[in-house]
């Protein structure tokens, strides 16, 4: 069992995708690194900035096959040599509505081209894929005369493809069982329905023995199938290896980054909160024995495990929490948090780092003096230099300051770090604004995270003004992170 | 075939995920008007903040069956019956991880306590479901005996849990054939392997007649079985009706508001690109026949298709896509439009209608007089009042204007509306920013639709400065709502 990625011919066809050649690059790199076999690096007909992308990818030198797709027609393979490719996945109309409608053509003529053009790629060196399009609506005579074909002609193999994601498992099977009767087959399965899984294993269980598949599943419409569901699922329920697993979430990652499609948070294998646990009963079990609430360990995929505070915290989760600011509670003392970090959650606000220390601190009645807080912010911007001006109490005294940056938030941060001089190695590690939709009077959540020596801090604070927003989060941060934690004693374990 | 929809309690312990009772209501009331058959309501143990809301959903007197979660304790029934719900799911241990880590009990005490329990529901009049929870782990002598055991205690059905997400489709049959044995069986499946669909199938094949699903797939984790897959696949694939398809896609943006989970752009039914088409080939092959690359029409879920212009673009698909504007060209015109349109997503641009009638303009050389130009934009914004100032170009005038509002951005929309005498009836139909991640630096993109009479425009403006991004897009589409378009005669059909 191996993989053909189609991130970066299919994944890129997505609405609204666009990759670099750099971008295209360094996916390739990683994919080629996870160990993948076989990468489609796009469509040589595409125009010639496809072609010298494409280049590029050949230049790297995978370990890879490296190929591209290219239509029935000699030209398409022709650009595709030009490229360097190792390879053609040639992609000829399978089904009747593709053959008549589309392209207008007959079976017969259909069956001869291909042969020729098999023999044509063949002749020139190439590895050849012969993909029958429409596959899973497909008269299923002809699928067979045309994988006989291919073969005869010469193709290192045949494509079932589920083009429209329109089939079940059991026409899955079917079909791939005809196709495979001939020699080696692949499977290309999108999701329209969900079944994009579904149907690779229906596929892999009729016979085929390389599963076309995109990162984080991205594609045209729903997508194709996700490369990371399909690897954790060989390897975990049937213990079949495909790919370097522990490098699944960073290829999640880079893709997630060039190509603008982040997966969501409830994505398997690659999404924010595959093993983030909040509920009171999982993160209990969840700290009492780690496979309680996970299938595998999140080092399986390269990640770790996150504990969320939230409405359905329970008291292990809180403590958790806490132990990891050196935070030490009573019993007494917890049960308040926790109801405290609930109630909060209930009205639909999330619970930052900031909010369970500023909690545990009024349970325990521990007086922190507050090292930094912000006065007054007023920042210009728009077709001015963008500027800011800010008002300061640190350590009781008041500090005033100005700044200048690339809006009016870049502005007001650096009047911040010019007015505190403890600000030290202090920086921001990650500033997040959630998308905003809507009118323009929406409330923007803004969240950082503070970074200063080893230790690290999230807050998040949510206005209609975002100037404002990102301002007291940042100051919030830096405070939290110059001053000491209520009872800087190890937690000891209950 | 029947759904039992648990987005409200399963899909809200997804960490971060928390509902106000006006929204538990509203997406209850969206999931009774869709069909579907039980509405799981929330965990009624979990405070009395829950309970109220559990009460305010059953008090809507739905055609659904409301349950509430339930652990296997009486307290929690008990929790359960004040909130007045018809029934409840109970959660006992099932696996030897669970019965002997977790609650540190035996089988034989979990059956005793089983029965007792579901008799003492039964008792009270509620319908009664026993889940054992991490089933697919669980020994299958031991799960035959809960099975017999809740049955010949009185319970309605008995539930498959795969609670970690860890079964393959063999075991997920092996397990529920041996509960449907016994009596109506219910799946409840997680998608950690990206397996859930799979699952939720092969429990339905080996007898199980109802699936525990969430909207839009969230959850715990990597989530729960989609409700809208399973429909979907049901319907399109083995010709199954369950819930009123149709009502799919607004269930999903129900769910989406209320959660601020928002699916994937290629997620299956609900997720943005899932009707969207952008490649050349298939935009051309949809427009000339709908069904030629869609499993089905997206008006079977409540949708549209729309076509995006991007690298792939193809003639057909700029023709379309012009036309929508009231814009003709030339074929040789329209050549050149889809080279530029591809040279400009190429760069990693997002193609908008203002984008593409400005390179209709270019290239049929009309000269397009602009009415509203952006001069100068200054918003201040911070502790103060926010406000704003600008200077517009309206009709070769020089118009200046002021205005305040809840930010920097805000204050300037309502500025160029007060400078804008033909304003009309136009306003902002969507102002969306993408979420930001990086430093205080990053650029920010900014998508402003805007409407005025029966014509939409939209346009997206990036700048590292989220005011002059902002107002940019918004005087643009302004612009482009108050010109007549290049050539307003009808486009003749090619």
């Amino acid at each position: 069992m191996r993989f053909l990625d189609t991130t970066l011919r299919d994944g890129e066809q997505a609405p609204g995708v666009s990759m670099t050649p750099d971008e295209k690059v360094e996916v390739a790199r990683a994919l080629d690194s996870a160990g993948v076999s076989f990468i489609e690096a796009g469509s040589a007909c595409t125009g010639e900035g496809e072609r010298e992308t494409i280049s590029e990818v050949t230049a790297q030198k995978l370990d890879a096959t490296v190929t591209s797709f290219a239509r029935g027609i000699q030209r398409d393979i022709d650009h595709a040599l030009d490229c360097g490719v190792d390879g053609v996945n040639l992609v000829v109309p399978a089904s009747d509505r593709h053959v008549e409608t589309k392209v207008g053509s007959s079976h017969e003529e259909v069956l001869d081209r291909t042969a020729d053009l098999v023999a044509y790629a063949k002749d020139h060196g190439l590895w050849v894929e012969v993909i029958g399009e429409d596959g899973s609506r497909a008269d299923l005579d002809y699928l067979d005369r045309l994988a006989a074909a291919s073969f005869d002609a010469g193709a290192d193999r045949v494509c079932y493809a589920d083009t429209v994601g329109h089939a079940g498992p059991e026409r899955t099977a079917e079909v791939v069982g005809v196709l495979a009767e001939h020699g080696p087959t692949s499977a290309h399965t999108h999701d329209d329905l969900g079944l994009g899984v579904t149907n690779a294993l229906a596929a892999i269980n009729a016979g085929a023995d390389l599963v076309h598949a995109t990162v984080n599943g991205i594609g045209e419409r729903a997508g194709n199938v996700a490369l990371e569901e399909v690897a954790m699922a060989l390897k975990h329920v049937y213990d079949v290896d495909t790919v370097d697993t522990t490098q699944l979430y960073r290829l999640g990652e880079v893709v997630a980054r060039t190509t603008g499609m982040r997966p969501a948070p409830n994505k398997a294998v690659t999404g924010e909160n595959a093993f983030a646990h909040e509920s009171g009963i999982h993160t209990d079990g969840t700290l009492k024995d780690d496979r309680m609430y996970e299938p595998y360990p999140p080092e399986q995929v390269g990640r770790e495990r996150r504990i969320v505070l939230g409405k359905h915290t329970g008291r292990a989760g809180a403590r958790a929490a806490l132990s990891e600011h050196d935070v030490e509670v009573t019993d007494e003392e917890l049960g308040r948090v926790v109801e405290r970090v609930k109630e909060m959650a209930g009205r639909g606000k999330r619970v930052t780092d900031a909010d369970l220390l500023a909690v545990a601190e009024d349970v325990t009645d521990h007086e922190r003096d507050r090292r930094v807080e912000l006065l007054e912010v007023t920042a210009t911007s728009g077709s001015s230099v963008p500027s800011a001006a800010i008002r300061l109490d640190v350590d009781g005294e008041e500090v005033v300051a100005s700044g200048t940056g690339s809006g009016p938030v870049d502005s007001a941060v650096s009047a911040v770090k010019s007015a505190v001089k403890d600000f030290g190695d202090a920086h921001l590690k990650s500033y997040h604004v959630d998308a905003v939709t809507g009118g323009t009077d929406a409330v923007v959540t803004v969240e950082v995270t503070m970074a200063r020596e080893d230790r690290e801090v999230t807050v998040a604070h949510s206005d209609a003004d975002i100037t404002r927003a990102s301002v007291t989060a940042m100051v919030d941060a830096l405070d939290r992170l110059l001053t000491e934690s209520p009872r800087a004693t190890p937690t000891a374990d209950d």
